[in-house]
């Protein structure tokens, strides 16, 4: 086999390992704790069935991608908790090295590439990475939506912290910023977020 | 909150259910079962990596959307796993069925283009659904390969049953088709798959 295609093969069954990297959101019904991989998954569907409400206009192309390939460095460096004080500050030096370690699988112009878009994503640097990142916060606010705040109440977060945290969907889109405060500030009256 | 938007949430919380759906297919190192959603982003993922082995010139995000909704009516109609006859008769009546009820969830439109999309797949009608259907088939395989064939000595199939699964690979990838071929005919050899 031609040593390209051996390396292309050798980063598809690495990347495998996404699907046990788990997180803290629960999937809907109180369910199991979500992996990346799902998270993933459900973020580009999310970005496609949701996408006349991009901020800019975005290639839904590079959108999904930057969905599906945002969260494949936690294999290695693992997920770390929006309200993980201490392991944000850690998180780009494990990021940085297991970017590294995974994207060399791949052949020098793929690898290139996949860096290339995972610092898109990292730094909101276009569009479309802006559009991504709403959806990375808000697919998992989505879900603990529907198990009424669960995780926040898990984590006993404040209102700050969250509003902290999904700030950034604004930058994405207007119309999942509106949505997001709606549910906080319900969630907030009902005592799921401190206050 | 708008109808149009509400029904396309009522969509994206929909969809969770379908990293409840369990495939045969088992994670690499011998791990847990897969399912749905995690096995939609895989092939998307692999999709991307191995696009210059298309057979025909394709549409990316087309390609990649296909692969991550294809198996969006298995929430109600369940995995139909590729070796069994009896579930592979009934399999075109459940999938109707859910189609009905899941698409419906969305605004009118979106039903119309989703469904449209489903039927592109299922009938492997364009370059990109060819594409779409190759990984379909190639994502387990890998898995399962690199899982000494777990899948194929637990349900003890034939070289027949495999090759007859494969054999569409080549419409969407002539390369893919020759990994395909290389790999069951090693796993005959090594007894993992009945001659």
């Amino acid at each position: 086999m031609d040593e390209r295609l051996k390396k292309q093969l050798a980063f598809s069954l690495e990347i495998d390992k996404e699907k046990n990297v788990l997180r803290q959101t629960r999937l809907s019904g109180n369910g199991r704790r979500e992996n990346d991989a799902e998270h993933a998954w459900h973020m580009a569907v999310m970005a496609w069935v949701l996408r006349e409400y991009a901020g800019e206009e975005v290639d839904m192309a590079r959108v999904m991608l930057l969905c599906l390939i945002h969260d494949v460095v936690e294999i290695d460096a693992g997920d770390t908790y929006a309200y993980d004080e201490e392991g944000l500050r850690t998180r780009k030096a494990r990021e940085e090295k297991a970017k590294e370690r995974i994207f060399s699988l791949l052949p020098e112009d793929q690898k290139k590439e996949l860096s290339a878009l995972f610092e898109e994503f990292e730094t909101a640097a276009t569009p479309e990475a802006r559009f991504a990142r709403a959806l990375d916060n808000f697919q998992p606010l989505l879900l603990n939506d529907a198990n009424d705040g669960g995780d926040w109440k898990d984590h006993d977060v404040d209102a700050a912290a969250v509003y902290g945290r999904h700030r950034e969907t604004r930058r994405g889109s207007e119309v999942l910023w509106e949505i997001t405060e709606r549910i906080i500030r319900e969630h907030v009256r009902k005592g799921h977020i401190r206050e």
